[in-house]
């Protein structure tokens, strides 16, 4: 550990007087993470001036005056790329930003006026905001601390569900072969664990959420690294037997028990701990529109995830770290692609399908709050009239430029039966990025979001 | 810091019965470091069958039994690619292997028996042999932590020849804009790092070594992130008023020195200090053929890096680290581009360019010798006769697929003088790897540097 520097005393002391707020934004792959980022960036420094953020009381009573990007606090990670996500949204036609990868950082300093005037009236005051955007697949791997070897892999076997594993057919075909008592070949771990980290991606690629481990989709520097080449073996009953020293089955399980304490655990400890709120993304209407088994895919991980935000007394994350998070956000995105008057029911369903965890969390005494939201608004409602009825509809660009006219149809307010599968036509179709003109990113109840995770501190 | 684990303590006692050697091979990029490695491994799980290593006494003795890999230290470090190394050369027609990035680690089992037979006689000993990779440019950027921001700028710039000047242009441009005292603009900072970026890796296209910062080259998980967006600002003079906060300077200055403690200290930390032999590879013939200030810039980059190795009292090494590497090599590559008599030349021509560095390490007791060598010959010696006379040559197979003989000429012995390059024709074509029929690769003094590097541990 380095000693603390000046900076690092100054983030204590704006720390003491509630002058600094750390909020990490995740999600998993496809919710939307870097639109959201880019427009809460790009609302906040457009407050005062054209951002319309009239459910943030302090935007809508003009107290808020702006923000500008500063300094990061930790120079050794990856800043949150603004400027290129701003400049693709700019471009004729415009583009959705590249999505981010691993962990990225971004600080601003807000300047706004307290709600109750001081003494001297008319004073301003700054809140620094750590913004963190990190892949909600690494949440998922909390769970593999509270498991060994033997019982994650068969953790992993019951996962796997019809759709799912034809992702992983080259894969089971192969690992069949191997002996687990026979002595490692490397080569052979290596290649075998290489077709796993395939079945993930290409299951990922099918829009499939629950995916452990999850560096194994973003592997950065450790590519090629041993730490990443296990796989979850078929077969393995409670370990009655210790496996043989220098067997495949021993050489699997030192890999995952590495895996857990240099890969997962310093996760939470260097960053997850430190993060004072936290909103989680998720592309509810994605999963919706793909059918029963990729729904069924993002209930289980979601409830995953939410363990990460679980601080009850017996919790795996209480046993493990101190986390400190005390708000919690969970937003069903890309809200603009069904009518505004299907908004609460899209909240609706985000809350049943997190029933369980909710109920979790909110006896643990975490406040959480689910929203709908859109971060960056690429479609605009519409009412249109055939043979005297009115039905809400809405009009966006497709990403190959057509102009399209949607009845997106309905959104079922309780986690949906069989037959909402076999009548449903739900459709979701990918749309352009509005064309902007100068002014900030248009939004749906992005203000909402940043009342819930930043409105006290600006109080 | 993790708790030591069995395997932990098993290194340990290893090493204290002198049954493990950390060998840690680098170069610069192009000196040949993979074929290195690849080809050491190769030669030593051949050793006692097809491999000839007559210069290693434990081979030539039939005393050295064999090598298998077993599961390497560190999980969480790549392991060197063998498998995909020897796939590539193997292919037809072979190719060379994909040069590796970072850091990458091999662990072999060496069987042999040694040279004294104990009372029992006939028994077999084990050396555990740890082979690391890593690239050269890290250790370019030792004598950075010699310096503060503005010292080190002044170096920077100084070490700026016409040649090399010229793949600045671009930041040389836009760099004169900044002004060093305005406040910081995160944007403009990094899009200036960016391109000091692409003048150092278009450099290194070009074969200058000279290159700080080394991570620049090489960011991994660190691409995009604030400690990598330094660079030298030009006329800086030795600080004679502080920057004032939150200043382009300061900005710069706060980055150098994140990067001195949290990237290079860690490197040394970490992994060099470990090291207990090292050899460092060098494309002597390269530069050469390539022309004097390219010559000269690696004749600079070397002493560099020799510093690494100077363990000197007073050394910055010294005074910062622990190191414990108590044999070095230096070996000039592709030794297999000159005719056979040509060899001690071009051993004396490496030893006349690391004089200096080589006296201080003598000075300080650190055991170093110079080789030439070839990892895997890719050419055949041949004689040929023309009116009488007879010159020696060499025969390949160049990368186009075409059969060449080639005169390449003579090595000077000592620093070439300005007359040497008017007059050169030094040739030096890029060869395609031999054909292997099945047995171990070919090579030229591998076995001498294997002797010096690891032959006493096999006695």
């Amino acid at each position: 550990m380095r000693p603390p520097s000046a900076r690092d005393l100054q983030d204590l002391l704006d720390r003491g007087r509630d002058r600094q707020l750390r909020l990490a934004v995740t999600g998993l792959s496809r919710a939307g993470k870097t639109a959201f980022l880019t427009s809460l960036v790009n609302q906040l420094r457009h407050a005062g001036l054209e951002a319309r953020l009239d459910l943030l009381p302090a935007a809508r009573e003009g107290r808020l005056l702006g923000a500008r990007r500063v300094d990061q606090g930790d120079l050794s990670v990856p800043r949150f790329p603004y400027d290129p996500a701003m400049a693709a949204l700019t471009e004729t036609p415009p583009r959705w930003p590249e999505p981010t990868r691993g962990i990225s950082e971004l600080r601003l300093l807000i300047r706004y006026r307290p709600a109750r005037r001081g003494l001297l009236g008319g004073e301003t005051r700054q809140l620094t905001l750590d913004l963190f955007d990190y892949p909600g697949e690494w949440l998922l791997d909390l769970p593999l601390l509270g498991h060994d070897y033997a019982s994650w892999s068969r953790a992993q076997w019951q996962g796997l569900g019809p759709a799912r594993r034809e992702h992983f057919a080259a894969w089971l075909a192969a690992v069949a072969e191997l002996d687990p008592a026979a002595p490692a070949e490397e080569a052979q771990l290596a290649a075998l664990a290489e077709r796993y980290a395939e079945g993930l991606r290409s299951a990922r690629e099918a829009g499939f959420a629950d995916l452990q481990p999850g560096r194994f989709l973003l592997p950065g520097d450790l590519e090629g690294a041993p730490v990443l080449q296990f796989f979850p073996l078929p077969g393995l009953d409670d370990g009655a037997t210790k496996p043989a020293p220098g067997s495949n089955l021993a050489t699997l399980a030192r890999r995952f028990r590495h895996y857990q304490q240099r890969i997962v655990k310093p996760f939470y400890r260097e960053h997850f701990r430190r993060f004072d709120r936290q909103i989680v993304l998720v592309d509810l209407l994605g999963a919706l529109a793909a059918g029963p088994e990729r729904f069924d895919d993002l209930a289980r991980a979601l409830g995953t995830l939410m363990q990460s935000f679980d601080y009850g007394k017996r919790s795996l994350m209480n046993r493990l770290f101190a986390p400190r998070i005390d708000r919690l956000a969970i937003a069903a995105t890309k809200a603009d692609h069904v009518t505004p008057e299907q908004h609460p029911r899209l909240v609706a369903l985000l809350e049943a399908l997190l029933a369980e965890p909710l109920k979790e969390l909110r006896f643990a005494d975490v406040p959480v709050k689910g929203l709908s939201l859109a971060a960056i608004r690429a479609t605009e409602p519409q009412e249109v009239t055939q043979r005297g009825t009115t039905s809400p509809a809405l009009r966006g660009t497709l990403l190959n430029g057509e102009e399209a006219l949607l009845f997106p149809g309905e959104v079922p307010v309780r986690l949906p039966e069989r037959d909402f599968w076999t009548r449903q036509g739900f459709d979701f179709p990918a749309f352009r990025p509005p064309v902007i003109d100068g002014g900030a990113l248009p939004h749906l109840r992005l203000d909402a979001a940043l009342d819930w995770l930043l409105g006290d501190k600006l109080q």
